[in-house]
């Protein structure tokens, strides 16, 4: 068989059976493979920023890695932004990055680029598939680097050459798993002194530690020892709803994470970051860490947050029942104009079982959380690393990993735009995605922003720049052109309408949600 | 006033007076200086890939550069693949990426990133603009980097403090401009011998020998001297059509390429690269100059083309009056189903004066500049290097530069996908841009390239990965989803008179040319 025959069944093999590609000529032997080994589900984007996402959502849901692949380096750079955000998120993905023949390099041909500098970008491990008895080898190692835990961006570059000829070896077997460690003793009985100490203190939960195992150990901590519960701003996949503990996450502007942090005298960083301003602004800080709080660090990413909050809660003495679910409970199904208040209830009211919720919502979106905190148990998905154009991709992938489940992607207009193409995608694949466009027409979180960073904004010529009208974005239209049903609401009766029809109907469908 | 009003008067007083814009919170004082400094025109983009394809069709069409403006890596990432393109083509281009605060990076915030290593993969100049008082220096240097023949892509990283706080400095004016080099009267000579020796010689153009001035002193040394006369496959900006001589290219398969260069004793480069296969291929050479051809260079990158070529053509002593400018000839109107024969006659039968066609028409468009030789004298820019969704960015930044001149963008329909967010930019800025999407509704170059690899192909699993079918893509939805008016042709008859029709009005238009 052939190098990419060989890549194909070391990945499946490893269970990578998901490809979201964009091929162009030097991936061709890949292409071709994909009929010998039908396991490998071969799913077609039409722009590479869609497939780097889609695998993003795909492994948050999943737990385990997807592949792309992507054409040279300017594929990987149309991929980029959200291999930033998975490289954020700690998220396993599998780059296959085809390149020209080894041998062509030299003659400098028009696709000739620097694939390493981009990749080592986003990148948790890198290497050149260099000779096609190497591609199993290399494949197998791409997919362990990729799921040693908390998960990494791995990128492999298959030179064609690799991939067309023949190789003696074959593919290659799984590498062992790497299960995430298990935090020292002494580490837990550290916090649990900090906690037993009187002085006021914070546990700040990220990555693995906000899925519902974690979060009831968490729970249990917090109600025996009066510690505060926070989560990161933009977790990668929150458990919440009914039955679960709710997680208080930190506010994106500094000044509200201030305030939820004020008084705090111990920060225990459970696989999360110390926070700090999501930008810098002039005059403000950037460390959002109290004057005079101590930052400890109970579980780092890679580490077993669950186990490690389970220990700590024994060793706090929290009974097994003092974890505090949430209560089941939903808003009354709103009527009236649709606003971010009417919009949210409509979700919440709504919302199916065992949901996943991608939200690239933006301000348009925020009281959504709120209104959802008592639906049925769901998952929630959050734009991670901060570019924008996650919320279509990563739905389409969510929906990939789990095709039983309904999955909501809601989508502030402007980052729509980014990665609209995920919409056909969706529809080729008949994925049960129900998106609803938040369109208030405007960079809104821009026009905050102007304000925030001080500048002395306000004339037209800045102020076009941030507006999305002249021409109005038409959402049905647009979705339409991609095979995806669609429809405008411009009130909360016509929206929850919308969604219950929506969630009710297979394969994908889109609701552009007028904002007034 | 601050570092980035300095910023915006420095580029306005280098001669860069637009600026295709994808802001976000680091670039907001960017924004607001736009209300202080008019001079600069501040187009947005939906899109980053839009904003630089568009600043390298502005600069093929006005010879000078654009600006961007990009957020962070992210941002950059989103607008690599036209940059690649930008410097492929030698096309001056002055990105400007925001960045974080200097004092924040360290906190190793949600949109950090190596912007670096990303921007170098492209950038022939970078640098940090690393306080507020170099700001103007270091836009004007990178003007300067940016526009020093024969061009290149210069990036200046803007931190948002750099950008918020005061310059003590101001502007800074203008660099001196570097005019291309002569070229050694002793090459200029050689080149004579060469052509002066009776064996068979072709000279390949590039570059700017590609314009009329250019052309006209190669037709005069090809009829005197009995050279061939051959231009590069992707010609950055080639002069073209009635009165102009005609540039034969070399075919984008290496075979034809060889074909046309088979024979050839001495290949005479001006301003163009030794020629080489645009991909590997299993058994193809990568070099296409025939054994035992001698390459020499006439001209350089960098070098005044024209200039030499004239200079050429006095030393082989080539009339005034032995050019051979191209015929006036149209193909008459076509009738019956649209195929690439008569999608081609339709072009070329009602091209406009002085017209810029962008063509990223790919197999489609096969036999359009055939159809077009002797049509109104017109430039035609091409995908320099390979990285597809090209053209209807290129278009639009070309409109900006030639608000008076028509634009056509013929663009292949599985690469109108990967920036087609350009439309709704077309549409903001009322540019006369007429879109043809050529809808096979395949990528049916890769069909192609899948054979030429000699992969073994052609099952169902690699086939779905090639066609864009279920769902069909509807770009009459789409255009007008971006508030372009839109129509679908099905017959040749009805895109001539839909050609004429968006010739004849104000603004974009888009016609999808459903093929047969």
């Amino acid at each position: 068989m052939n190098g990419a025959r060989s890549l194909l069944t070391t990945l499946v093999g490893a269970g990578v059976n998901v490809c979201f590609a964009n091929p162009g000529t030097s991936e061709m032997h890949f292409v071709a493979a994909l009929d010998d080994v039908p396991d490998m589900r071969g799913i077609l984007t039409l722009f590479e920023g869609v497939a780097t996402g889609a695998a993003d959502g795909y492994a948050r849901v999943s737990g385990h890695p997807a592949a792309t692949l992507l054409h040279l380096g300017p594929g990987l750079g149309n991929g980029l932004a959200n291999l930033h955000n998975a490289r954020r998120a700690r998220v396993p993905v599998v780059n296959i990055v085809g390149d020209h023949a080894t041998y062509h390099a030299r003659y400098d041909a028009p696709l000739e680029s620097d694939i390493a500098s981009i990749a080592r970008s986003v990148s948790g491990w890198y290497r050149v598939a260099a000779r096609s008895d190497d591609v199993g080898g290399d494949a197998a190692d791409a997919v362990a680097a990729a799921s040693r835990p908390p998960g990494c961006v791995a990128t492999l570059v298959l030179p064609a050459d690799s991939s067309w000829s023949e190789s003696s070896t074959g593919p290659c077997p799984p590498r062992p798993r790497t299960r995430p460690s298990i935090v020292p003793a002494e580490t837990v009985a550290n916090a649990a002194k900090v906690l037993a100490s009187g002085e006021r203190a914070a546990l700040l939960l990220g990555g693995g530690a906000v899925r519902a195992r974690g979060l009831h150990a968490a729970s249990r901590i917090a109600t025996t020892t009066g510690a505060a519960l926070l989560g990161e701003t933009f977790p990668t996949n929150l458990a919440r709803g009914a039955g679960i503990p709710a997680l208080e996450r930190l506010a994106y502007l500094g000044e509200m994470a201030q305030a939820q942090l004020d008084g705090v005298q111990h920060l225990i960083l459970v696989e999360a970051k110390s926070p700090v301003s999501f930008f810098a602004y002039p005059g403000k800080p950037s460390d959002l860490v109290p004057t005079g709080c101590t930052v400890h660090t109970l579980v780092l990413p890679g580490e077993d947050a669950a186990t490690a909050l389970e220990a700590l809660a024994e060793a706090v003495s929290a009974p097994l029942d003092s974890a505090m679910p949430a209560p089941a409970a939903r808003p009354d199904r709103p009527a009236g104009a649709l606003a971010p208040d009417t919009l949210a209830a409509a979700i919440g009211a709504t919302l199916p079982d065992d949901a996943i919720v991608v939200d690239e919502g933006n301000t348009a979106g925020l009281f959504v959380p709120g209104a959802t905190a008592g639906a049925p148990a769901h998952d929630w998905l959050t734009l991670t690393g901060g570019a924008i154009g996650f919320g279509l991709p990563a739905a389409t992938g969510a929906a990939v990993a789990a095709p039983d489940r309904p999955v909501l992607c809601l989508q502030a207009d402007g980052s729509a735009m980014y990665t609209l193409q995920a919409l056909w995608t969706q529809a080729r694949e008949g994925l049960n995605v129900t998106t609803v466009i938040l369109a208030n027409r405007s960079y809104a979180i821009l026009n905050m922003e102007l304000q925030r960073v001080g500048a002395d904004a306000g004339g037209p010529l800045s102020r076009r720049m941030l507006d999305l009208t002249e021409p109005d974005l038409d959402f049905v239209s647009l979705s339409k052109g991609l095979g995806v049903p669609a429809r405008r609401v411009e009130t909360a009766e016509a929206l929850t309408q919308a969604l219950e029809t929506s969630y009710a109907e297979a394969g994908p469908s889109l609701i552009e949600a007028g904002l007034a």
